[in-house]
């Protein structure tokens, strides 16, 4: 199962933490985690799944070059946001965590296309959503659909 | 001038008026408008500008064949929502009308880029959104800035 | 009709002239001049299709800013490469006017998806192309699909 | 490393095995396959990485489902012919095998962006190319860099 975790590229410390522990969960549960290959939300949660053995897909705006040294293989897109749509589309579930404008576009495509999506801390409510406090919960829900 | 006008491919009859609207005053002012080519906000919008002697130009999802009949310039990309991207970066301003969850990953990634964007009726309320009632003012915000 | 014109960013000034009168009769026959909005052959043929009261649709690999001075109409991609698809996409028909590597890959998309193509004094020849010596020629098949 | 291998979704029996060839050769040395996640070309090579343990990665045109059975990470563009240039990208170093239009538009991104390009009986030869007999070879050059 490919799981797509979505949040800013700089993050605070509670947020990457949070992250972090996304991505321990999924790999603890054999997925792959799917996220924008950069920094913030995507290295902690591909750092989280790295420390337990995970594997790790890092969709980039640009080059692989700006690859998070988590990121085990780089899909190198050179469009900008429009990497976003790919991320939502390549994940059977997503975890978005805090995040700005990006991650309202990610978490907007998500919704619109039916895919699950869990919600920490989410930056504004839209309709739909299924908002969650903690990692496990969150990661419960992506990977079974159950809440 | 390119003003991208953003919205959903269905409407209610009220918003339909208020894109209208939009697209009579932006081709009154000299604007090129620009949207996602398909019913609803943008069929209204392209007529409305249409009706005044504008330009319209369709950033279409698909194909050229799903273009409204009001679309003046039929641009293909067979990218699905990444077109959405493509019609923030492609307008000096946009306005964005009513709008579900397509219009709120275009508003998203034009306050994400920092474009000017004026919004009529919006689905959800983002940090940095300008909203506004009336069809003249938002245009006016869109055109020249001024509140 | 929306007619593509496609060839390299620097050209010599034999090509510069051809991709001219290319602009120039697209624009008398009442085309669309669909190209990649940067010098060159995309320069020439924008500036042929003005100088006949033509209208030009430019869709840029980034930004708005890269335009050559003869685009009316700007499609800001930021996808780089990728933008060579949305041109083939978009256009009813195209003339590659000879080229390099990036006008190889627009030919053998269009060829892919089947749009009628006349090529001008192309860098490769691949099975399928329709290759002409005069300008008026490649314009008339690309218009009327007649050789 | 990232190893794309490039070219067509149908092919001929010897092509089929060339290319499950050059999948074997790059998965005992260690590199990822990267390709469009279809049939033809992209499966043989999948599914001769697989049988020597690789892993391999498919940047598909459309949705995950279109994916072959031996794709590990399925990376679903919706994007059609613009995910070539993902997958050029995206690739230390690329092999085309055989192919037609499609692949052709690979080839040309590929030279155009200065990727090292092994090139198995090519449709067409462009300026550029370095082509190759035996998948050996081609693998050896892929990784290597040397002839």
């Amino acid at each position: 199962m490919q799981v797509g975790v979505i949040g800013s590229g700089f993050c605070d410390e509670e947020t990457y933490e949070l992250a972090y522990k996304v991505g321990q969960l999924l790999a603890e549960k054999g997925c792959v985690v799917i996220n924008g290959g950069l920094g913030g939300v995507m290295e902690a949660s591909a750092k989280g799944a790295k420390s337990k053995g995970g594997l790790t897909v890092g969709i980039l705006p640009r080059s692989v070059k700006d690859a998070n040294p988590y990121i085990d293989i780089k899909i190198a897109t050179d469009m900008g946001h429009a990497r976003n749509v790919i991320i939502v589309h390549s994940s059977d579930a997503l975890i978005s965590i805090g995040g700005e404008y990006g991650t309202i576009s990610e978490i907007a495509i998500a919704l619109k296309v039916g895919k699950r999506l869990a919600s920490l801390k989410p930056p504004v409510v839209i309709k739909g959503m299924v908002v969650f406090d903690k990692a496990e919960d969150a990661v419960n829900y992506a990977v079974s659909g159950s809440l």
